[in-house]
């Protein structure tokens, strides 16, 4: 396939602790449930079956896409491979909105502002107080970070821009080496690397939903341009499904 | 601590589905039981109580180190730390014994041979062809050694010159930065490595067990010698136990 060299896999952590209670997450580093382990393992199922198989992972810094790449993994057999992690991979910074209650938020600012927050392409929510309750900026994790870099809220741009040095510096050059690349992040940050892949619109990303769980395959060509826009899942009646359900999730009671 | 700046934390995997069976694994890319998942659990526990956090971990390239990095990490909290694997912080491989019964092993024979197969320093067991149904000659993971590296019998000896070229490559210059490495892997990988920290004899190393789970840390001074000979039991008590209940593992019936 001289058209068509590259192979990259895009994987939503399962379901975690706050998207069950209808939280806002961003950086809070919740685990995944239950049912969000066995999305996670039914990840790498199809993975196996199509006969996909990663020679690398990449990975955010937050438990739920580490332990979602490990359980998939360990599904299609390839615990073994090298593993790579950057905080650039990291969920959206939901600002002042992360440990709030999606429904509740909606019902305090109204849908217009609600939505603006949830899908707007350049306006953040209010910042995130640096020793607030649900604030990560003094994680270990990030200690290497000089200040400036540590959001304390984001909007889809700015994962955009924080998230595209680690696509050209980290993942490019795995690809340029002919290996399969996994990438197990968060529903923003794919939305960020989608939009920059399929060349989306800043209004158009605001329509686009990636399901939990469910890998969605891209081949690459010489460009790094997809061969097929929005690449295509591997278990696609259920990705429509949970696309439909995504799109209804702010609106549950 | 001038004296003592470089923190190394060595953990043997939990109990195998193969420990359980008394069997011979080496290579065999055996999981962890329900029991061995709880001993690296615990492991992190153990890690986090002393507050002796890893800042990155290497791991073999066998689903038992794997998982027992990856159930302690979890349990101290750190997940997200960088992970780096080698093959040469695999089990020792056991050649012919691979797959076999280690109780009908003795039966057969004797006790004289079985001690020499399992503990002399040189004396590797006879080779397992490279088809043979336990062999792991065509792994996919091991897929970029050359043949030549690729083993199909090992001694103890034969572990410590393939492991010593990770450890100056690959594990000191983390410890030189000043991080504190964790490294998750064998029973005769670890005696391989504590042999050469502790300057152990090629008589002595035969009667030096390492039990499954228990974190074991070395404080290490500037020429990378350690300041207390054999290093430190994070649960001393129950190294101790289990050191001795290893050294009847051959004669389970």
């Amino acid at each position: 396939m001289a058209d068509a060299p590259y192979k990259l896999i895009l994987l939503r952590h399962g379901e975690s602790e706050w998207n069950e209670k209808n939280l806002f997450t961003g950086w809070v580093d919740v685990n995944l449930t239950a049912k969000g382990e066995k999305e996670a393992t039914r990840g790498g199922e199809l993975l196996k079956d199509a006969g996909l198989l990663p020679d690398v992972v990449h990975t955010s810094l937050q438990k739920r896409a580490i332990r979602t790449a490990q359980l998939s993994l360990e599904s299609a057999d390839r615990l073994w491979i090298p593993v790579h992690r950057s905080w650039r991979l990291n969920e959206r910074h939901y600002g002042a909105l992360q440990g709030k209650d999606k429904a509740q938020t909606l019902a305090e600012f109204g849908e217009e502002q609600f939505m603006l927050w949830r899908r707007s392409y350049d306006t953040p929510p209010p910042a995130l107080d640096r020793d607030a309750e649900y604030s990560q900026f003094e994680d270990p994790r990030y200690a290497t970070l000089p200040p400036e870099l540590r959001p304390q809220t984001e909007c889809l741009k700015d994962v955009v821009v924080r998230m595209l040095p680690y696509w050209f510096d980290g993942i490019v050059p795995d690809l340029l080496t002919g290996k399969t690349v996994l990438v197990a992040a968060h529903g923003n940050s794919l939305r960020a690397l989608v939009k920059h892949l399929d060349g989306v619109s800043d209004e158009d990303i605001a329509g686009l939903n990636i399901p939990t769980g469910i890998p969605l395959a891209y081949e690459l060509d010489a460009d790094f341009k997809p061969v097929k826009a929005g690449g295509t899942y591997l278990d696609p009646d259920a990705a429509k499904a949970a696309i439909e359900a995504v799109k209804n999730q702010g609106k549950k009671k």
